[in-house]
């Protein structure tokens, strides 16, 4: 299912095989939470930015439009109108972040719908359910996302009951692909390591796990605001410790320089909701790092985002007019400023795909970030 | 300029010729307010479906981003990247229903901008020194637009004074196409019909503003609440005093039934708000009338918003995902409703001159708004 085709130090070339095609690895996902990315951009821009892989929330289908609706229409890739891979996260992490009043037992989480505060109770079985109603390509195991400053007794209890979550889930998942009418009988489970910032609980915890012999693994609770310097040193000790013949997915990360710092460590897989996010704030990624269109100075500026970029935008409007669209509040800012940056990202990938091919990664990554902080004008970024 | 191709009773196929292009009439224009469609429709979807002419609003970018800013960037076409017709509209209504604080006099009108409350004067000069700026293919005279219930009185002396604007627009338009540095030489001036519900009124203005032999001529102030019945009889009484030689373009109208009705009346141009407007609250066009996305019946309804259309909506999306994205709040369900309108417009339009181009455009215009009245069941739609 995954084959490695290159490495390059610990930077690994992967193609992860699917029903629903092949993934060139490493690769980010893009975020479309609701069955859509954010920002007006259609399944058809997907394609033509080249993006392989698309996210869903589970949690937020669940609540709306409700994941049997979506399993009556087909499925998600069908509902979405998206014949590549998806990924659907287990709803876990929206569950610990997003839901009020949560209460955790062993047997799962009940919560109240941020949408009509709605009662809901969700565990491992009923994670699976849910992502098997939705029939993405790859489902995620319910995990508990602690603080990642929490305890380290606290951190040890939820990394166990995690554990035995997803051994519920393994059984769970199985069950759901042996149904008849299952939607995506081949659907596959990713593990995901938990253990905060604490190196000997991520590593035991890593080992337990990998036993599981799963087509993935995730490492998660590292989005959540340590600093960076804390997920490199954590990525560093856990991922050689996971299956050296699984994909490695880092979970919500990261910054362009965090993809090209975690790609050298090892990690295959990524997803963020940065730049549809900052798209939406107006911020443009480019070679040479973040830039404003809100700014007054690009009020008159006839030149591309950045004009090193092949994206369908960069190709046809000015920073001018989408300043002028931002400016206005109209729409159709936000989508040229999401289209442009996930095709950012999409493209950084592809690079990062040619460079390990081509054995330059270290060097790559090097001048890469260079860039990233030289600024347009050659001076240094703020 | 204007090529009259084939007449069918008083409706007209015929072709306006200019230097951004050729359009086939009758023609619906798809309004982009601030250089932008509402709904994140960028002018490379305007390609797609069928659009042939855009209008932008004068007021609105003048305020912002400014009509020097869009000079300096070479003019509308390249700010918006749209190479096709573009026709602007003189400032003139939204000054009278938008802006705050009007005072009207013989040089023109001093009010607040809706923006920032900057005080600002236009007057049929300035009008056509901001459309000059923004090099539309085809600029609208500044005229006064009074409440259509006004007193015959007071329409009198307005529809006077939008003459005497008229001469002074053709005047300064000409001056401005002599000048160098002009964005547009070849900038075409439509006069405006006034003269609200007095058909005496109107059948005098249209003779009078005929005179001036100018490329085309609108009729204004129809589309502002009169009953529809009261518009059809100003049309009948008011399009053959125009030169009949000229392309006629009716306002702000209107509806799909307004359409086929002002057509048969010999109107040409039109241009709504309905589409995108209709289309971001969640209301769609068909061939068996407007249906509401947000009905529950459409939840798990998998078929495309109307079977007969070949939008690239209705190509790639069901009812039930667009009535999912509507109600999740994602952008992208606007701009689908709003891509699937305009093309419901335009492909109207096509069909009409199809229709009259083989002289069997009253057969068609019946059947067509008896199917608008049917519902999808075939039952009257309510």
């Amino acid at each position: 299912m995954f084959k490695i085709l290159k490495k390059d130090g610990r930077a690994k070339r992967g193609e992860f095989i699917t029903v629903h095609g092949t993934v060139q690895t490493p690769v980010f996902m893009n975020v479309g939470t609701a069955a859509a990315i954010k920002g007006a951009v259609s399944t058809e821009d997907l394609k033509e930015i080249g993006t392989q892989i698309e996210l869903s929330n589970t949690y937020h289908l669940h609540v709306r439009p409700g994941d049997e609706v979506i399993k009556k229409l087909g499925g998600l890739h069908k509902f979405m109108n998206w014949d590549r891979p998806i990924l659907t996260d287990s709803g876990g992490f929206q569950v610990f972040s997003l839901a009020k009043l949560r209460k955790i037992k062993e047997e799962g989480v009940s919560f109240n719908s941020h949408v009509d505060g709605r009662k809901i109770f969700m565990g491992p079985e009923e994670s699976m359910q849910i992502q098997s109603n939705l029939g993405s390509t790859i489902a995620m195991a319910f995990d508990e996302c602690p603080s990642s400053v929490a305890e380290k007794a606290y951190i040890r209890d939820s990394v166990d009951r995690t554990t035995r979550w997803l051994e519920r889930c393994i059984k769970k998942m199985k069950e759901l692909n042996a149904l008849e009418d299952t939607v995506n009988p081949h659907q596959l489970l990713f593990g995901i390591n938990q253990g905060g910032i604490y190196e000997d609980v991520r590593i035991e915890h890593a080992k337990r796990i990998g036993e599981f012999d799963l087509p993935g693994y995730a490492i998660g609770g590292l989005a959540v605001g340590e600093e960076h310097s804390e997920m490199y040193r954590i990525l560093d000790a856990v991922v050689p410790e996971l299956p050296g013949n699984k994909p490695v997915y880092l979970m919500g990360v990261g910054t362009p320089e965090n993809i090209l710092e975690a790609v050298e460590r090892g990690v295959d897989f990524f997803d963020c909701v940065y730049p549809s996010r900052n798209g939406r704030h107006g911020h443009a990624y480019t070679s040479f790092g973040k830039i404003n269109l809100m700014n007054a100075k690009f009020e008159t500026d006839d030149r591309p985002i950045d004009e090193g970029c092949g994206c369908p935008v960069c190709r046809n409007h000015s920073r001018a007019y989408i300043r002028h669209l931002l400016k206005a509040g109209e729409m159709l800012g936000m989508r040229f400023m999401v289209t442009h940056n996930l095709y950012f990202y999409n493209n950084l990938m592809a690079e990062i795909r040619d460079a390990i091919d081509e054995g330059r990664y270290s060097e790559y990554k090097k001048n890469k970030i260079n860039g990233f902080r030289m600024g347009e004008e050659g001076e240094k970024n703020v």
